[in-house]
């Protein structure tokens, strides 16, 4: 007989089925044994009349055949009335080092990690998965059905993007390259090449000496960009609709997710924007807080985003109008105030979960910019030389994909929402 | 005036529209100049009456307004009456390095991968993308609507997959660590982990001293596995599934760029499927060609293809059975045969595009091979551990995104097939 899934039972089935799963529970009264099935869809009660016949433990693979029958009092008013189970695949285990089959499972972060295999067992955390999976499906059609295809950049480069702080370094055929940190420079090289709109899911590498609830060292970027715009709200623009559109179809193709973690997602309509030195102001007068010079920090975000979401109900805002000298080279300024770039951040719920903006397309300003910044122009001739042959105006944004899956499910650390994370002292498993 | 794409412009309109895009050819005949413009979405002749009132070079990005007219002689037999030029973004070039406009551009691999964002504007070149990017989407399409998970797994490893061969090394807050050859331990683990079927589009790199037309340092791996199979069969079946809905499915969305590169995609049917050592066989009787040991070299792949396309009139061919010696630790030993195991390779067309097969599961024979490949399985723990707490039989495969666009367009080198490809000498642009 063919493998039903556990999922199709509860649509109401009233024919024989075989299921294959993990044991997640086992509940031994003597002349009956209920046990609880896992797969990859769902779970579900299996009654055993008598004694087990079969020497089953806790995570054995089985194979189970009976009939699923209606009870009001079994998890999902259904339950399968057992004919034959096979152990399909057993274990070599003394003790299980979690207890996945609890709702929240009762141990820190780190024996979670530890145990990744185990702990994504677990149907709560196993969410989370489900729910970073379908942001990033979002993403892609979103942004595909506006028109942009669809890159991948490499992460071995010769040179940072940000000018060569924070850079892993990887040993290549002898010589010295890196990881990249964004795929900045190659979204702005395939727009000029005549895509104009592309987007990336990929990896990011920061070799931040940050081991926060907030940072890791290598995180999937969700990169857009975007040619023949007039400005960053442009940018803005395509960033809310985006997010509109997520939480819309969020709501609904991951409510039981959502349901887990408690989680009801808020209509976004526009996302309140606001330049950065009026956000500072804020911070200083409302909250008697001072920032750090041309930018806020950490508590700031959470301030700034407390005082928004008062004053009009929305946990995003777009702070514009960085400063030249807090931003990459890059950087558009705006023409009307050269002290300030075309640029942006998004702030989600006091953490900052996207950095955007117009990039300069013109190869003199460029190129002036670089020395500006003491970057040797040569180095990046494969980038500077790209703005000599006719590039429109751009600009794009990146979203940290386990940022906004943490925002969205309201967890606190950033490791609950990367499946194997790596950050200072984790590379394994 | 909102922009219309030049492709909606083939379909018939018949009011007045703006166009953006790219100066693709200047044809000045005194009293009559034509234009051709090339944006995203095709090229269009604009026809401006009497002198250039604008200075314009090749590559200049412009606006254009006009009124779209039938004309029989124009390509595609409509042409744009120009109004109004506006240049957008000029350029500071004094020659352009490669002929863009030209059907094919004349210049070798070397010259085309150095000026990239050039030579991508070229629409020939242009639409190797586009296929490359459809192969991926119904690689996702396919395997999401069977059921399979995608994942982003760590591209930083501790331990290489195979064993430590050929690993480029990062130097990660003073550790040494890898990139990651494959995603095998972790897409195995994720099987392990409850999610049953998973997929994978990531970066691979493979430190492999290669220089040949065949060969990159760091590509795109189309990764799939899968729980609960009997045996190898049941991946090779999956993925020949894939590859008919792949070549049925990029026959009709893809048809302008195959046409441009004079391909007709046949249907695949059954691949037809051979044991190694009858492949050897084959080779030495047919072609008198000895194979080295355990496998069949590069000109083997190539006289085995076309053994089976004269003879069945395929293009691929399942060659199965691989040796245990020549297969990685966790391939499953054939249970007739330990010598051999559950594994094979995919050639299409002369070229192994693809290694797959079923992997060990059972926690014992795992460290027992382990041992027996002098690996030490307490480096490997994070993994092998995995197999203590019960994991159903799996298997899977992985395909060279680029090797097998390489061979649906009938290119010449696989560096073609790569946006930004990473070689021995190139790690730029």
């Amino acid at each position: 007989m063919g493998r039903t899934l556990i999922k199709e039972i509860f649509k109401g089935l009233e024919c024989k089925v075989t299921i294959y799963g993990w044991v997640h529970k086992i509940r031994d009264l003597g002349n009956i044994t209920f046990l609880i099935i896992r797969d990859r869809s769902g779970m579900i009660q299996v009654v055993v009349d008598g004694k087990l016949k079969t020497d089953l433990r806790l995570e054995y693979v089985v194979k189970i055949t009976g009939m699923p029958v209606r009870n009001d009092k079994a998890p999902g008013n259904m339950e399968i009335d057992c004919e034959a189970i096979e152990v399909i695949s057993d274990t070599e285990y003394e003790m299980i080092p979690l207890q996945i089959n609890r709702e929240d499972i009762d141990s820190g972060i780190e024996a979670i990690l530890d145990n990744r295999v185990l702990s994504l067992r677990n149907p709560k955390i196993h969410s989370i998965f489900n729910v970073q999976q379908e942001i990033a499906s979002c993403f892609r059609d979103f942004f595909k059905s506006n028109g942009f295809t669809e890159i991948q950049t490499p992460k071995i480069v010769s040179e940072g993007t940000e000018g060569g702080s924070e850079l892993f370094p990887v040993k290549y055929f002898g010589r010295r390259v890196y990881l990249a940190q964004s795929p900045q420079f190659y979204k702005q090289m395939m727009v000029a090449a005549g895509y104009e709109r592309v987007f990336e899911i990929g990896h990011a590498y920061r070799a931040e000496l940050h081991n926060t609830a907030r940072h890791l060292n290598e995180y999937v970027s969700l990169d857009a960009e975007m040619g023949f715009i007039k400005d960053e709200n442009d940018i803005m623009n395509i960033e809310n609709e985006f997010l509109e559109y997520l939480f819309s179809t969020i709501s609904k193709t991951c409510e039981s997710e959502l349901n887990l973690y408690g989680i009801s997602l808020p209509k976004i309509g526009r996302i309140p924007r606001m330049t950065l030195q009026d956000a500072r102001g804020i911070i200083k007068d409302k909250y008697g807080k001072s920032s750090p010079q041309g930018n806020i920090d950490t508590e700031g975000e959470v301030l700034i985003c407390r005082y928004i979401k008062e004053k009009t109900g929305n946990d995003f805002v777009f702070l514009t109008k960085y400063p030249v000298k807090k931003r990459p080279v890059y950087a558009m300024p705006d023409p009307k105030n050269p002290d300030v770039t075309n640029s942006f951040d998004l702030l989600y719920d006091g953490l900052e979960i996207t950095t955007g903006g117009q990039r300069i397309h013109k190869y003199r300003m460029l190129y002036e910019n670089m020395k500006k910044f003491h970057l040797d122009p040569e180095k990046f001739g494969f980038y500077l030389d790209t703005f000599k042959y006719g590039v429109p105006p751009h600009g794009g944004f990146a979203i940290g994909l386990e940022r906004l899956t943490l925002k969205i499910l309201k967890l606190t650390n950033i490791r609950e929402a990367s499946l194997f994370p790596r950050d200072m002292e984790r590379v394994a498993p």
